[in-house]
């Protein structure tokens, strides 16, 4: 007699929410019997998927999210400067830059960075697009606000050979003490890069 | 101007997966994100919820999923005992139990345990049905095979004193010292309960 397991339909679902980033076998069991408790939690959440496939796409352009048909706040608002495009990994990096008020410029969103391990490859990120960019607007500096971590470091160097080639400026985000951090907090690498860094005053 | 922000079909998807357990604010938008990243992502997930939605109910007697239509293999399977009911939180437990191999009887799942802070009530869990299968059928023992944690105490208490009036024995899961651990790692309370529960050999 096989053991006994959830019925077919529900270890069908547990196995498609392990696929989903940060959840493991038991949490997604524990999402999954959730949804069956009470009644009517899969559907507002189906709702909200099929919502989400049907209504919202990437920008061509900057990679960031739109609603279908609607242009991008982004790569057409007033204000921006075309002239500076800021190069992210994430969609959700484009957030938090503009919640810091530092940049009025055009965004670039890679989906990614460049990971052998991982088999991210140049042709998976938004490279070609951005060249394009480069080469058909009138871009003065490309800012690479990618992370300070290996992968991160190994995508700037590879897009910087690239957008130099095509005599743009290419600049990279400062790094050192973050904001109301003391140097008790900080690692050697960090204090390494802000000492180096060090800016007159 | 207002801040940036997702477009709303993102952002309702999103506060649709926060609402998921064990997942948070930053959890909920990374999953969303990869789930727009590379397409044909939301779709599979989409089948499989409907899938379930369409496919899987509670059954009515011990609570367990089954397939609609077709009999619940605990309560209808063959070699099952009757007589002894055991009485778990949720429908994970059977699992965990039925793997354990130790019981042959029928189960009852609660659907979670007595807890005031989180506003659980006895009428949000399944007490009456089991009052009902104890009323009606030859029941003899019902085992309570709910956490030892503090509600789940307040639970066993609560339906020892309601099975008790019904005039059938009622038993709790043995304490003590988990298998393969040294007393080096059980804390005082498992000591003092394993101590207390020792057994003559």
């Amino acid at each position: 007699m096989p053991a006994l397991d959830y019925p077919p339909p529900l270890q069908r679902l547990i196995a498609q929410v392990r696929t989903l980033p940060g959840l493991g076998p038991r949490s997604a069991e524990r999402v999954v019997l959730w949804l069956l408790q009470g009644g009517g939690r899969v559907e507002p959440l189906v709702d909200a998927l099929q919502h989400l496939a049907d209504r919202v796409e990437a920008c061509g352009e900057c990679g960031f999210f739109l609603e279908r048909g609607q242009d991008c706040v982004l790569c057409r608002g007033p204000k921006r400067n075309p002239r500076l495009v800021c190069v992210v990994e994430q969609a959700a990096d484009v957030l938090r830059l503009e919640r810091s008020g530092a940049f009025q410029g055009l965004y670039h969103v890679l989906g990614g960075k460049l990971s052998p391990l991982d088999n991210v490859t140049p042709e998976d990120l938004r490279i070609e697009p951005l060249l394009a960019r480069v080469k058909t607007r009138q871009v003065e500096e490309v800012i690479l606000a990618v992370g300070s971590d290996v992968e991160g470091e190994a995508t700037a160097g590879y897009l910087n050979d690239l957008l130099r080639a095509e005599g743009v400026a290419v600049s990279r985000l400062a790094q050192g003490l973050p904001a109301g951090g003391g140097l008790d907090h900080a690692d050697e690498l960090t204090l390494y890069q802000a000492l180096s860094g060090r800016r007159r005053l």
